[in-house]
């Protein structure tokens, strides 16, 4: 279903990042809906459940009124890629009752501006990995030693760690500066307040599609196989919270006060037309991190800030192909000990850099620890983020005509409480 | 309710960690239950469902048939402190019809060698901290640098970091020695397969009894209001696959293979008459982790080993007293950033150690990285978990007559799959 020549009867602007090579999975809610499962298509959301109650769509339609996408993702890809493909032949049938029937048209479609997203999956459990090598590198020359900027392990596994699913937040949410404890320069003791180094981290997250019980790993070979799709992601971090609470267990509290993820589930059949050869590992992997075939994926990658009333200004111009490590190798390795994973597990790529200053995914890197601050077009400097500040993510594929693209990933700093 | 005087008209020997006093929280199952909520006396678990159905508790029976208490623990300290001093005073009037109803009595009390223990929560995020000083001492001695073992953070703030909830299990599992990436210290390069350095580390852990939204936080003052109760915890570790994997960003493979929590939750009401003084913090804290009164809870816990086949040999005599940070200080680290809590997440001590070498709480420090090993009953040795060892952890607090224990944390570790 991959044919760039498909063409929907709905009308979608060239730019839109919901073509009909599209068709990702959120959860909306409106006045009239707490909560139903929606696909999108050019400027509206396509409500499943309203489809599926008019006979037009094989799901049971109580799984597509639940508040999270888990239960339709636990049917398994058989029935969701199937679903998936009819929704396209819906769109493109000009003889289909979804265009030709008013009352079941206007059920369905929905502008998206006239509706709220909400958060697609109920998160298990959330990690985060640090696979991209000019990130690791770029934070390892500033703050160990540029000669050996990547420590010892970096290229013979994809580095990761727990993250916090209880503060991961849908896209459109504001959130309080945090305040931690901060170890300045020149003091001898750390003092406490909001943090002073406020910074975005421009990622992509996976989301499980297929649960394995503990003791069971999945190959690289597999991996496919159990990641339902990709949204934005943003890991909000505070720098000085974290250089003085990571030693030894990792970072904590200087990540857990907020991330965000974009809203509508791009499934990995969407993608699969932007597939891009990935990096040459050397040193050779270990045999269960070996891989065939082109498996990173060329998904441009745009950050725009926009300060209180201002207007947009891009400051991050990068690609999900920067990655190191793909995320079958990430999955590989997160299951090779036998940890167990659920529908609905975020995982999240780390900070993306390409080798360029302005494809840096990150305030730390972009304005290297604050030592060259951002011009904005009104005038003004940034060396990290500042109150009141929204910052937005977009990310889109586009091949041979096809654009697919995440929608948008925005989040808005407010002064600590 | 912490009268000493307390008696149950139902028998209960003085060692049983089940007292009068305890009336712990937990969830069960046998021939003819699925899941029902339940609490222990003595040798036997009291089905609350039966109870509230026969009108002998008020709670709405449906949240004591759920799979996980978080229903019940949400109902609000209030409710649930309520509730269990109902059960004392069922369990103490020798004029109660539990007491006197022999249908009532059958129905709700199964004697506890006859059921199965579930998880008692369904653990949203688990964090695990590193609060016992002469833990941290002893790793920061073997592997950095024995003048300066604890790190320049250490005593300003409870380091924590977040762990894998997915492969939390109950007690009584068993699970598969974990493989991974391990560098010996002769080669060039990491080599793949099982652990050979499988260990354990005494936890307890703490169970959150009260949400927040993102953006709270809670003060030590009010910190109580938010802790349910107390279990023993096993975090499992595997030294070889930590070392190596570690850095920057803390342990990973090493831990989210499998982790062990006791199946009843002890309140924080039954704990109150153990409070003791907590450590005497030097250099003084920040405010927001300043605190009054006596904190620390005196807790003995015991360690055992047994073979296959073979019996049970203690081999750590510790105490929970010996934590340097409290629970309390904990969360209102936690959450000073704003980051949220949600009823039944899992906080865990950190392996607690004391400052005798028999009150060390993993086998690295027991055995010293392997170069002291342990001497087994049955003459064998050991310098970390062998397969088939099954590791017992047992606690309990005592003063006063007053006994109040958790009962077993066990698990058994399986070759490598």
């Amino acid at each position: 279903m991959s044919n760039k020549n498909l063409t929907s009867w709905l009308e979608v602007a060239p730019a839109s990042d919901f073509s009909i090579h599209n068709i990702p999975f959120g959860i909306y809610s409106d006045q009239g809906v707490n909560h139903h499962a929606c696909s999108a298509i050019g400027d509206y959301v396509i409500d499943l459940y309203e489809l599926a109650k008019h006979q037009l769509l094989s799901c049971d339609a109580s799984v597509l009124e639940q508040l999270y996408l888990n239960d339709f993702i636990s049917l398994g890809k058989t029935k969701t890629s199937a679903l998936r493909v009819q929704l396209i032949t819906l769109l493109t049938d000009p003889n289909s009752r979804l265009k030709n029937e008013e009352a079941i048209f206007n059920a369905v479609f929905k502008k998206q501006s006239a509706v709220k997203m909400l958060m697609p999956v109920r998160v298990g459990d959330y990690t985060d990995f640090y696979s991209s090598m000019d990130h690791a590198t770029n934070v390892g020359t500033m703050f160990r030693d540029p000669a050996n900027a990547l420590l010892p392990n970096w290229k013979h596994l994809p580095v990761g760690y727990h993250g916090r699913s209880s503060s991961i937040c849908v896209s459109g949410h504001s959130f309080f500066r945090p305040k931690g404890q901060q170890k300045p320069a020149d003091s001898e003791t750390p003092v406490f307040g909001p943090t002073k180094l406020l910074d975005i981290e421009l990622e992509t997250a996976f989301v499980i599609g297929k649960s394995t019980s503990l003791g069971d790993n999945v190959t690289t070979a597999l991996a496919d196989e159990y990641i339902f799709g990709m949204v934005l992601f943003n890991d909000w971090s505070a720098r000085d919270i974290q250089t003085w609470e990571y030693v030894p267990l990792g970072p904590f509290l200087s990540k857990n006060f907020a991330s965000t993820v974009s809203p509508w589930i791009v499934t990995l059949e969407a993608l699969e037309p932007f597939r891009t050869k990935g990096y040459k590992q050397e040193p050779k992997v270990l045999p269960y991190l070996q891989y065939v075939g082109d498996r990173n994926l060329d998904i441009q990658l745009d950050v725009f800030i926009k300060p209180k009333g201002g207007e947009e200004n891009k400051i991050i111009t990068s690609n999900y192909k920067y990655m190191y490590w793909t995320m079958e190798q990430q999955l590989a390795h997160h299951t090779v000990n036998g940890c167990n994973i659920n529908v609905g597990d975020l995982m999240a790529s780390g900070t993306i850099s390409g080798p360029q200053p302005h494809e840096y995914g990150s305030f730390l890197e972009l304005t290297w620890r604050g030592t060259k601050p951002l011009k904005l077009n009104d005038g003004s400097e940034r060396k990290f983020v500042n109150d009141f500040d929204t910052i937005i993510i977009r990310g889109h594929c586009e091949k041979d005509g096809m654009r697919v693209g995440f929608g948008e990933c925005v989040a808005t700093a407010l002064p600590a409480k």
